[in-house]
C-alpha cells in the first residue's frame, strides 16, 4: 500500500477501506510516513470529509495505537465526560465529585489548557500539592477506593493522535469534524471508561462557533459511540458568554467550591445538574435523568459532593485545607475593578475576548512553556440578563503583570450593553443521544 | 506573515497577495517552511483554485526563485516549445533544426523522462558523445554559431519548482492546474526565451486526460503569458495514440530523421508544419502561419532541417554519422513482431498502455536511478483509421529483457480494432493564444 495513493483517493471523493486506514494510523504511529503526506492528507479529509463508518474506523486504529486503559478492575460503572473547551469552564471540578458521591466512578484523564481556554489540570494544580501525574495502578486504586480521581494523560495513550495534532495545529487542518471526533473519542476510548458524556461548546470563545456546526460535530461523536457500542451522549452548551463568573485557574477552583457548596452561578448550576443526571443514568445508578437530576442536587445540599473533592485532593497528595478554607488561596498583587461606562442590560459577554484577556493577565499559555500564573484571572460581576447601572462594578481583573497593555479596555468591549431588557438563554441548547 | 495564515486562507478560498505568495515561494526555496506545510497548502491550492493574477504572480516568483538564463546576447528572436508529455513525442527533435533552419533561434533547456513519457534529453542521448551539459556561455554561443542548441536544465534554474515538483508527485497535489502552469511556466522563462509556444496534449498517454482539462491547462498558461508579456500560444493535440509509429528512444531518433527527409508519419508531420508555422510567427521571421508552413515544408524538401540537426549533434560532441546514416543506432537482441488477431480498422491505440509496455521494455525509467536501453522501444505498424488483416504486422518490440512477462498481450490490448470504417481526426485539436 502506498500513502500517495490513500491520499489520492481521499482527494477524489472515496471512502477509505478499514485497511488503508489501519496503514495510515499504523504509519502516523511508527513515522514510516512523512509529515508532508500525513498533512496532505489531513487538507483532503478536510474538503471530502469522512462518512460515519470511516471516522468510526479511524477512531479505532488510534485508540489502539498506543496503551488502552483497562478500567475492568474498577467496581461499578465507570463514567467519563470531556468538555470541548470553553472559557471559564471548570465543569469537571464540580461534577466529578458529585457523581462520584452518587455512586457512580469517575476515572478521568485530563490535558493541559493551551490558548484562551484553561485546562482542567492547570485548575487542580491550583491546590498545592496536588499531583496529576500518577501510575495507572494508583489511578485504579484510587477509583476503587473513593470512586473518583483525575489526572494527566499518560504519554502513551493514543500517540497518533499527539502526531496528527500537532501536525493539523501548523498546516491548517484543525477544522475538520471528522478529525476532531476521532481525536476527542480516540483519547476517551483509549482512556478506557464504559460511558462518556460530551459537552460540545459553541459561541466565540468555544471551538465550535456556531450551534449547526457544534451539532454537527456532536452527532458524529454520539454516532462513533454507537459503532463501537461504547454509551455516548452529548450536550450542547452556549458559550455566548463564560461559565459562570470565574475564569483563571484558583478563582475557577473557587468557584466550583461554590457550587459544591449550594451557591454556585445559575447557568454553571443548570449545567451541573443535567450533566450530572445525565451521567448518573449512564452509570445505571437512576433510572431516569430527572432523577439523577435530585440525586445530584442531594449531593450538593448534603455536602457529600464538597467531601468527595476533599478526598480526591488528599488522595493525590493535595492540601485540602484550600478546600475547606478558600481563602487560603493566594490573591494576585493587583486587582483592578472595572465599572459600566453605560446602563442597560447586558446582551452578551464575548467569552474568547474574555479569555484571551485572562491569558494575558497570566491565566493562560500562548505556548506550551508558558508558566501558568494560577491567581490571575478575571470575575465577572454582571452576566447575559443582568441589568447595570452607569458606574456599577462589570468585573474584576487579578494580575501579578505590571504591563497589561489594553486589558481593560479589551474586556470592557467583550461587554454588549444595551437598554432593552433581555432574558438569558438556557446554557444547554441540545442534547443528543 | 504565518505559514499556517496563508494555508487557512487559501483554504476557506481566499485569494493570496503578491507578498503572501511571494513569502511562500521564498520560504519553499530558502527551506525555512516545512515540507508539511508546503503539501498541507498545495492541496488546499489544489482544491481551491487560484485565479489567473495569483498563478501569474506565483509563476513570477517562482521563475526568480534561482538563476535567469539572459539570452539577450543571442542575435535573432529566441523561441522555445514545450510539450506537456505523450507517447513518442519526437517533436523537438525534428522541429528544432526546422525552426532554426528558417532563421529562428532555439536555445531549448529540455528534461529527462520519468514514467511512460520519454525525455528529449533521453532521446538525443541515444546518439553516442551527444553532451547534455553544458556551459551557458557554450550554450548562448552555439545558438548564435548554428541557431540552435538542445541541453539539460541546470541546477540553478527554478529551484522553488524542484521542490514543489518533488513533493507534488508524493502528495496526490499534481493535477492542479494552476500548480501545473506555473511549473511549467516558470521554467520555460527562467529560460530566457522571448515566445514560447506550448503544445498540450490529451488523452490516455497524456498529463491531461481529456480535450476540456487540457484546454483549461493551456488557457492559464496563455493567460500567464500575457500577464507577464510574453508571447504565449498553445496547440492542443492529441494522444488518442501514440505519435508516429516509434516509441522508444533510438526509434524515435529515427523517425525524426526520417520527418526531416520528408517521409515521417502523416500525424507527426502534420503536428511538425503546424507548430513550426506558429514558431516561425512568433519569430517574426514571417508575417502569417501558412507563410511559415510553407517555409517548414522547404526546409524539410531542401534538406537544410536535416544539416541542422547534424549541425548540432557535431556541436554538442555527438557522432552525427548516425544521423546521416540512421542503420548505425544498434537494433535490440530481441525483436518481437505482433500480428492481428482479427480484421477491421484501428479505431483507437491506447497510448499509456503502449508507453508502459515500451517502458517496461527498458525504454523508459520508473524511478530516477533506472538506466534507459535506448534500443528498446516499440514500432507501431498500424495507426489509427488503418485497415488491418488478421495475421497482419500490428508491431513491433524491441528490447533486450529476457523476461518481459505479459507485454505482449498488454501491447495487443491496446488496439482495439473494429469493423466499422474511420477516419483519423486531425493531431491538433485546437490552437489558442
Amino acid at each position: 500500500m502506498r500513502m500517495v495513493d490513500l491520499i489520492e483517493k481521499k482527494r477524489d471523493g472515496g471512502v477509505l477501506s478499514e485497511e488503508e486506514i489501519a496503514f495510515f494510523v499504523q504509519g502516523v504511529t511508527d513515522n514510516s510516513i512523512p509529515d508532508y503526506q500525513i498533512s496532505a492528507f489531513l487538507m483532503a479529509i478536510l474538503f471530502r470529509g469522512m462518512n460515519t463508518e470511516e471516522t468510526a474506523i479511524l477512531t479505532d486504529k488510534m485508540e489502539h495505537s498506543g496503551q488502552t486503559i483497562d478500567l475492568s478492575s474498577i467496581h461499578g460503572a465507570t463514567v467519563d465526560k470531556h468538555s470541548t473547551g470553553g472559557v471559564g469552564d471548570k465543569t469537571s471540578l464540580a461534577l466529578g465529585p458529585l457523581v462520584a458521591a452518587c455512586g457512580a466512578k469517575l476515572a478521568k484523564m485530563s490535558g493541559k489548557g493551551l490558548g484562551h481556554t484553561g485546562g482542567t489540570l492547570d485548575k487542580l494544580e491550583s491546590i498545592p500539592g496536588y499531583q496529576i501525574q500518577r501510575s495507572i495502578e494508583q489511578f485504579i486504586h484510587q477509583v476503587n477506593d473513593i470512586g473518583l480521581s483525575i489526572i494527566g494523560q499518560t504519554a502513551e495513550v493514543d500517540p497518533a493522535d499527539k502526531k496528527l495534532y500537532a501536525l493539523r495545529d501548523v498546516t491548517g487542518t484543525v477544522e475538520s469534524i471528522p478529525l476532531i471526533a476521532s481525536s476527542i473519542m480516540s483519547k476517551k476510548l483509549a482512556a478506557g471508561a464504559q460511558t462518556i458524556l460530551l459537552d460540545v461548546k459553541y459561541g466565540a470563545g468555544a471551538f465550535m462557533k456556531d450551534l449547526s456546526s457544534a451539532r454537527e460535530l456532536a452527532k458524529v461523536m454520539v454516532n462513533i459511540g454507537k459503532h463501537l457500542h461504547k454509551d455516548t451522549r452529548a450536550i450542547l452548551t452556549g458559550m455566548e458568554e463564560p461559565l459562570g463568573f470565574a475564569v483563571g485557574n484558583a478563582l475557577e477552583v473557587k468557584e466550583a467550591i461554590d457550587e459544591l457548596k449550594g451557591h454556585g452561578p445559575k447557568d454553571f448550576h443548570e449545567l451541573i445538574i443535567r450533566a450530572g443526571g445525565i451521567m448518573l443514568l449512564q452509570a445505571k445508578i437512576v433510572s431516569s435523568e430527572e432523577e439523577g437530576e435530585r440525586k445530584i442536587q442531594e449531593a450538593i445540599d448534603n455536602g457529600s459532593g464538597l467531601r468527595k473533592l476533599i478526598e480526591m485532593v488528599e488522595a493525590q497528595g493535595g492540601d485540602a485545607s484550600y478546600i475547606e478554607n478558600p481563602c487560603k488561596f493566594p490573591i494576585s498583587k493587583r486587582i483592578i475593578e472595572v465599572h459600566a461606562e453605560e446602563s442597560g442590560y447586558v446582551h452578551h459577554i464575548d467569552s474568547l475576548a474574555i479569555g484571551l484577556t485572562a491569558m494575558r493577565l497570566g491565566a493562560g499559555r500562548a505556548t506550551m512553556n508558558d508558566v501558568i500564573d494560577h491567581s490571575a484571572g478575571i470575575l465577572l460581576a454582571k452576566k447575559v440578563g443582568d441589568k447595570v447601572e452607569k458606574g456599577e462594578l462589570l468585573f474584576t481583573m487579578y494580575t501579578n503583570k505590571d504591563e497589561i497593555g489594553s486589558a481593560v479596555e479589551d474586556a470592557l468591549k467583550a461587554y454588549q450593553i444595551h437598554e432593552e431588557k433581555i432574558v438569558a438563554p438556557s446554557i444547554i441548547a441540545d442534547y443528543l443521544f
